[in-house]
């Protein structure tokens, strides 16, 4: 709580934002390599099977495309499993916990970024139903906190700035910047990329950070756009083809009116019973999956994954068969000679495709492409839909697990797309909804499906809005949106929540649970407290922090005026470090105030601060240090938020939580022997810390919607 | 902090969606209603007034366009400033305080709805330079409002359910939703209301409260769709055409690649020193019109909207004359019969138009239209506009502090408009920006003039895409954003924030000012604080009540244990009325304990709450009562958020502010005679007043940016 100087704040903000746009620079320049490296990979891949199945070589065809994906998902997961566990998942909510408060270890390292972009790389070309996208968000976070702290940890370079952005909550804002930019770039969303951010990610929000954030993603589509246009005219492979809209739907007719309000409420409906389902379905799948790795560390992850990529190469392969072939259309490209057409002649003769292997044989993208586009009323056959919708709702499943870099939005669009678009085309034959267009049921339909698994609504609507450019369809989308999540709200978390509490990453909601106004802060904090004395003995200290793993110690002062110790205020296990290590500040008697006083200006505790702390084992000291002192009193923080120990639990949650707080110490509600009753961490306010102490409390039914 | 049952928690969540359902349909009807006026009242006096013109009837047109608008305006303002003095202005600066936890007396009650919505119909179809946007985020605050209490404070409806909404925050959060809902309404604009209402209104936001707010504009859109649909064909006279999008721009090509960054960040600076310049001029001007109302109240209020009144129509009528008159492009319909077109004849010849005219005479709505066309690259003078130009600054800094609803928006975008397209103008023929549109010009000039005179981002580019339905241009209009509000907050804060200043309104910023760091809670902090003892004589009570305006009471009180008192809790002003009317808890001896126990049951506090609190006034006592007592204790707030005496004021700002409190203890370091040093409330923390009690605290250049 140090005011800065005028110079100071300038300096602080210039690096400030130059570290935002840097963000969002850097991840334009790895999402550009990420993007160009998977549409190459894969269709060249996806190219040559087609090829040899055009000329009957049906099992080099096989072999082309399975040995390909196996190669591919090897080299993604021996990555993730072997060197960085941390890089395997989405990603989102670790981020999401990292702003919370909670720091799991190495998650923003640059091993975990580097893994994370080269197995998203393979995982994706590899063919697995999982999306790229985020995976950007959490490499957007990997890249700012990485900046801030001024490259690896290992190779620490000492910026002359440095020291300035060494703060706890720029660095904060910054990851937020980096994940929004993840957002922004993935599905060309500037504006979804914020309100992502500012919706799905942060825990606490200023109103200053809307314009750091804003700004990043200003710059990294700014980049896009220059990058882009180099790439124009085949100059980097098959990438570069596309603006700022994936997919285009602007001519979509969306003459729906009144009427439209059926199809919306029952795809919502529809959409939230699918995506608690698919919630609850991946929760379980995760749980077996994570009992197999405890037992079998690097080798069952990377079996399971290689199982996973046979399976999935099987059906793309194998499912194709099951469809009919259908004469092709007038007018198109058909059998088409790209990788992007929908049009697959695969085993039909010529003048005939298969449309089902036009969805197997596709990138993700392009499926959806296909399925989102409204001039393909016909094109697709109920069962081939259906065969689709079941076998990638599995393959989905049982990918989600896995440990490699994976991020749900793409194949849940697809998931929702295809139920969407077999919704439609049953209302369109047999209920009577000519004027609406398949394409659209199957983008209400993937609406219904992102609202239903992932439980977010601004920013799904934005991001859709800005994918599609259609804003005709917001009202629909809005309204598909509140209902799906309502519906899976009935049944169970979001799927992001969900990993969350599976990962036992201890969370602050929001709000405090309605049990929490039944208790005090008395019946959850830990104590006895373990505290200092204002003048300690060094050994003291030294058994205090071999002994406990707290983080903040209370101090305490006796003064002849009062017949109890007073606190004096809270001193942080790193400062206690640093004066074990420092040394200057050892007296040897503890009655002599001259000593402190002399010393007190020699050490500067921010400044020791900046770069890594020191540990338990860098602490060396003789036997006659340890029998000396230390006067606390300069370091400690005399000034801790405290609560009575009377104090609704509830209230005490809101305090810790709005303030973002690591220590909120427990006073007695009356003087007595001991100044500080207990000390709350945000380990006791866990729901399952409190109902482990208190199982008779429930957790209401209503509280989620 | 109460929990709810279960089946109290359905009946509060049934009946919350149900009101924010409510204030979404009663607030599409409200929009609906002074749409349909204005379209139709405007237009017709437009029309009659053409029709003159061209039947060089010049002093006939001149008196019906004036004695109309003058008329009408006097309606408007006769409304205002004689009925309801709170109706007057933007009303979001104080919608925008009110959600910050500042109450202004009767800001939305029934009579300021009424006189809002008669004094924007008549003010905006009276000719003045205002928008009808912000009174549209008035009114929907006030129906929230007004919903969630019952109706009218007078006619107080005691519905059942009611009980369960008067609750503070669920009153907040729904007035939330009218605010966004009125964005929603008055730009067709969904998600930019959401955001709005986000950025820009609330000061808490909670995740929860998104999906209301989302809900409520949701509602309100489909109310304004099957409202258009019922008055397609002319069925509401003038209005009814268009549909969701306002000012269609989809067509105008965006081929700007990079070369637009040039003019982006040209006008992104000219928006930023002119958006300054105009929050500056009004600032003064509204200064100067204070000044006037305080000397002749009513009176000078009419004057002044009369004078600005005859100003404008003088304007609108005398200025056209300058222009002249250019022949009628081929293919158009010119000079147009409908009050929409472009192509007015004045008093040109036949075959010939005068542009000055055709932004003169037609509403805000057409003028923005044909400002932003892309179709029309030729059709406007440098001269016209730039008359056009400097009379529409004029007239909209002149408009702004008039006793009339007024909005700030859609002038805003004209005068950003207007000088983006004489940018573009300009720069087409001299520079040789061939490629790039005029409209597309005057559509970044509108955005720079909003960045720059409101300083609101992302809100302003959804509601801007949301207008225009042009995706493409999202990048632009976010850069422009940017560095036109940062150019402007180089000199003075936004146009919203002015008015709250200078209203004197207590509201509590996001952050500590930096000066805080220096000071502590018990430099600003009321001392000596006024308190009452656990069990304290009646006409104690009385006597504090009647001294003090203090709305909070340390209650202390005494145990033999301690030699000094100690701190019991915090009873509110409101809760020592109700007991004193109720009289039930009085009983005649100080040392009674047994008495307080019968009598406790007796009256649950939150029950009497309901409904009008008593006022001092209402509490009759005779002389035996006063000299009674009453035990205070069961009715405190026992654990009340405390602070110490020495902890930085910026550090209890965070917990005054995060937290909503009103009233915040101060605790002494250590034991003393007193437990309480004195108490923070919102006014402790205001500039003015910390600046008052140390002038040489500075507030830091650098801290808007």
């Amino acid at each position: 709580w140090k005011a800065k100087t005028g110079s100071e704040a300038l300096q602080f903000l210039i690096s400030k934002w130059t570290m935002a746009c840097l963000v969002g620079i850097l991840l334009g320049f790895v999402a550009f390599m990420v993007n160009a490296c998977v549409e190459n990979i894969s269709g060249v891949k996806l190219l040559s099977t087609l090829n040899f199945l055009e000329q009957d070589r049906y099992v080099v065809a096989a072999l082309v495309l399975g040995g390909g994906n196996i190669l591919l998902v090897l080299l993604s997961v021996c990555l993730c499993a072997c060197l960085a566990p941390e890089a395997s998942g989405s990603g989102i909510p670790e981020v999401k916990a990292y702003l919370n408060g909670t720091n799991a270890p190495n998650i923003l390292s640059m091993k975990t970024l580097i893994v994370k972009v080269l197995g998203s790389i393979a995982a994706v070309s590899g063919g697995l139903y999982l999306g790229k996208e985020a995976p950007f968000v959490h490499s957007g976070a990997c890249i700012a906190s990485l900046l801030c702290q001024g490259g690896s940890e290992r190779f620490n370079l000492t910026w002359k700035w440095q020291r300035v952005l060494s703060h706890d909550r720029l660095r904060r804002d910054l990851v937020t910047c980096g994940a929004a930019a993840g957002i922004a770039v993935a599905f060309r969303a500037p504006l979804g990329g914020v309100i992502f951010a500012l919706e799905e990610l942060a825990s606490w929000w200023r109103s200053e950070l809307l314009w750091l954030v804003l700004f990043t993603t200003a710059c990294i589509t700014v980049v896009r756009q220059v990058i882009n246009n180099l790439c124009e005219g085949g100059k980097c492979g098959i990438f570069g083809n596309g603006g700022l809209i994936v997919f285009d739907m602007s001519e979509v007719s969306t003459n729906m009116r009144l009427m439209a309000l059926i199809p919306a409420l029952l795809l919502g409906i529809v959409g939230g019973i699918l995506g608690s389902l698919f919630t609850y379905l991946s929760g379980k799948i995760m749980k077996f999956y994570s009992n197999w790795h405890r037992k079998n560390e690097c080798v069952g992850k990377v079996l399971q994954a290689l199982l996973v990529s046979a399976i999935t190469s099987f059906c793309a392969f194998g499912l194709p068969w099951l469809a009919s072939c259908k004469p092709c259309p007038s007018g198109a490209e058909c059998p088409s000679s790209l990788p992007t057409g929908i049009y697959k002649r695969f085993t039909c003769s010529s003048g005939y495709y298969n449309d089902l292997a036009g969805l197997m044989f596709s990138t993700n993208d392009d499926v959806i492409r296909s399925l989102l586009n409204n001039n393909t009323n016909n094109e697709f056959q109920y069962s081939s839909l259906l065969i689709f919708l079941v076998s990638t709702f599995i393959l989905t499943l049982i990918t989600y697990g896995l440990a490699v870099p994976s991020g749900l939005f793409l194949p849940v669009i697809i998931i929702g797309a295809t139920y969407g678009r077999l919704t439609g085309k049953f209302m369109k034959s047999y209920i009577g909804f000519d004027n609406i267009d398949e394409g659209l049921f199957a983008y209400m339909g993937a609406a219904s499906f992102l609202g239903g698994s992932m439980r977010i609504a601004v920013s799904i609507c934005v991001i859709l809005l800005e994918l599609t450019n259609n804003l005709l369809m917001l009202p629909w989308t809005m309204l598909v949106l509140l209902i799906s999540k309502t519906v899976g709200d009935l049944f169970n978390v979001g799927v992001y929540d969900q990993i969350v509490i599976m990962k036992e990453l201890p969370f602050l909601e929001e709000k405090p649970e309605p049990y929490m106004k039944h208790l005090t802060t008395e019946d959850v904090c830990s104590c006895p407290v373990v505290s200092l004395s204002a003048i300690e003995r060094v050994s003291a200290i030294v058994e205090v922090l071999a002994k406990t793993n707290h983080n903040g110690f209370p101090v305490l002062e006796t003064t002849p005026a009062s017949p109890y110790p007073t606190l004096n205020g809270l001193i942080l296990r790193s400062h206690l470090l640093i004066l074990l290590r420092e040394k200057e500040l050892f007296f040897q008697d503890a009655c002599d105030p001259v000593c402190y006083d002399t010393k007190s200006g020699k050490i500067d505790i921010t400044k020791l601060m900046s770069g890594k702390g020191p540990t338990m084992s860098d602490i060396r000291l003789t036997a006659e240090e340890e029998g000396m002192f230390i006067d606390l009193r300069p370091f400690t923080n005399t000034s801790p938020y405290t609560v009575k120990e009377d104090m609704s639990l509830a209230k005490a949650f809101s305090l810790f939580r709005q303030l973002g707080l690591r220590h909120l110490c427990v006073i007695p509600r009356k003087g007595g022997p001991c100044p500080v009753v207990g000390i709350l961490t945000r380990h006791d306010f866990m729901p399952e810390y409190i109902l482990g102490l208190y199982p008779d409390l429930k957790i209401s039914k209503w509280r989620r919607i």
